[in-house]
């Protein structure tokens, strides 16, 4: 598994075992000791799955209601033979398995996954290659979805500026998240801002369909005209922007990440109204944040008790402010043939205002896509290529 | 909004208005009182929206940093004429959308989407209806939306026995999800239990893909053939289930919803590595269960403390127990030309076992679809059919 622990050059070994009821502590020869309850080990029995890390054959309702370890012994292999009372039934542990899924707070952390934060420094080092790279697979394409699994921004220069084109793409990891928007939308931008207030700052910024349930995972661009003056692409990493909040107004960061607010998007004419509760940052079991929204357009009324909303706007107003500083934003320009793909739950992406009063131009063409797939084909090809 | 509190036959007038700097508070004429904070007004501005629920034209990181009430006025037509400070701004509220949006804990509460729970009662009145009336629209399919929306499940019978027919289906409503399976699996059973110590008994209850992300929201499974001697297709609330849970055993529930677990597919041959983690009780932030992951085949060894796991598999073991209860579970055959559709994150699904040694076999198609579709039709047809 991709983010399972890498292993030790030379794996280590059990130097010693206690059997005590319920539980067995394993010691390694590099020093830690491994603590594993009798009853995990029965439900990971090996050959009660169709493969090491394949689908399990049995439901936890099939087993004894009691369950305590028999013996444990050491097999001349380095194999541990575990006997499962009262079922007698005797099931062998490799050790590496035991290693990697050792339940220690330092190496449950060190198996899950973290993004790579960044701001306008990343600005030196945008994650950009050309496209043919990626269109080629193996370690172009890994870099690819790399860096959009690490970075939630990924661009690839100079592929074919034909039509439909950001189908190849996804089709490399995944597949086409269809919506009331079609599988392919055009996104044709005449500079013509409606409201001249916003000329010239770096508004816009959001991430796409907040009001949908599921949210987009992924989002696609592929750019088929560009005139010279059109505005830039805005990128800002919204991941980065909650730490941020979280360190410098904790209690902020706790007010966005504990209240869910709607969303909502209606169009009558079409036939739609989509609606979702949500909050705009959003957390894990163990604190990390995994998801963010932000779309002034579709926030619908924030419903919330009254007297929480007071706070709960300045929280929302700090966060808003520490999206659109300019420190936070990477700026690119697209050019016919270039793709970008955004982690829509992570990244927002914008444009920035134009002035002197020229108009620009510019066509893209877009599709959403899921996340499921990016990390799926991501770890294939770190199986295959790193051995991961 | 299909979530909004039904309006009274005679809306409420608004009889007496107190602004208090940061505060409004409106009387209505039938007792209540209501509280809005002035930046929530300012940030909902009829004017700031393209529509009276349209999307919003302004950032919040545009509005002044301080926000207060000037004056509020009640014209003679019963509208309300607010005036903010510091920018000067006049915008006219309608009282029946403040009352829409009341934030009282009773208002917002009643504003939730609340599911229909049922238990194996449901049996007597299943959410089923002729193929036809739900492929004419209107009325027809309106009940079949509100039963998948509701309870979570609805049934279809006597449609075309064709394949492909699932795709007509979700054409009423959304679109197909596609994934590594496929935009359309084929569900082939043969009646030969590789295990018979799970002959008999109604286990293999589950959600479908709790390893992907997002989780598909919908299944829809068409049946094409059907042997008489083929099991029954099981279906279980999970959401009534969870609710048991959290009555008889309030930490036990807390400690599934508290605990996000590992779940995996891995199929190197096809190059799919599919991993998430999940709670198996997922809950909105205000404690409402919002989605249930329930797979013992692809429940990856639980990546928790290890001084949790003991009571977290007495949580896990007593809400399998509860899932499987005879009592919960509703049981129907599919005969060719039948479908049956599921809200993927609420309802379990399975199979009866089936004995006497006659092989039965049945074929099934299937595909995933989500749920932002659905209750978006729902609210449309709402709306139009019973001016919802």
């Amino acid at each position: 598994m991709s983010s399972s622990l890498p292993r030790a050059a030379i794996p280590p070994a059990i130097t010693e075992l206690t059997v005590d009821h319920e539980w067995l502590t394993v010691t390694w020869s590099d020093g830690p000791a491994s603590r594993f309850p009798a009853l995990w080990l029965r439900d990971n029995l090996p050959e009660g799955r169709h493969a090491p890390e394949g689908q399990r054959t049995f439901d936890i309702a099939t087993l004894p209601a009691y369950i305590e370890l028999g013996d444990a012994v050491l097999n001349d292999d380095g194999r541990l033979a575990v006997t499962f009372q009262p079922e007698g039934l005797t099931a062998i542990f490799e050790p590496d398995w035991l290693r990697g899924h050792d339940l220690s707070a330092a190496a449950r952390a060190a198996r899950r996954r973290r993004p790579t934060l960044w701001d306008a420094g990343l600005q030196e080092r945008l994650p950009e290659q050309p496209w043919q790279e990626a269109a080629e697979g193996g370690p172009g394409l890994l870099r690819f979805l790399r860096n959009l699994d690490r970075c939630g921004l990924a661009i690839l220069r100079g592929g074919p500026a034909e039509p439909e084109t950001v189908f190849e793409a996804v089709s490399w990891f995944g597949y086409v998240r269809e919506t009331n928007y079609g599988r392919l939308f055009d996104v044709v931008s005449l500079e013509a801002p409606s409201n001249l207030a916003f000329t010239g700052l770096a508004l816009g910024l959001h991430t796409d369909n907040p009001y949908r349930d599921p949210v987009p995972g992924l989002q696609l661009l592929h750019c088929l005209e560009a005139s010279a003056e059109g505005g830039e692409s805005l990128a800002v990493d919204g991941f980065a922007v909650a730490e941020r909040l979280r360190a410098e107004a904790p209690q902020d960061f706790a007010l966005l990440a504990r209240h869910a607010v709607p969303f909502r998007y209606l169009d009558r004419k079409a036939g739609v109204d989509l609606s979702a509760r949500a909050p705009l940052i959003e957390l894990d079991d163990e604190g990390q944040v995994v998801a963010l929204r932000y779309n002034n357009r579709s926030a619908a009324p924030f419903d919330l008790p009254a007297e929480v909303l007071p706070e709960f706007y300045r929280a929302y107003r700090r966060f808003g402010r520490l999206l659109h500083e300019a420190g936070q934003r990477v700026a690119f320009r697209l050019a016919p043939g270039d793709l970008f793909a955004v982690d829509n739950r992570r990244v927002l992406h914008g444009r920035t205002g134009y002035g002197g009063g020229f108009g620009g131009r510019r066509r893209l063409q877009g599709c959403y896509a899921d996340k499921d797939g990016l990390r799926s084909r991501l770890a294939i090809l770190e199986a295959e290529l790193e051995g991961a």
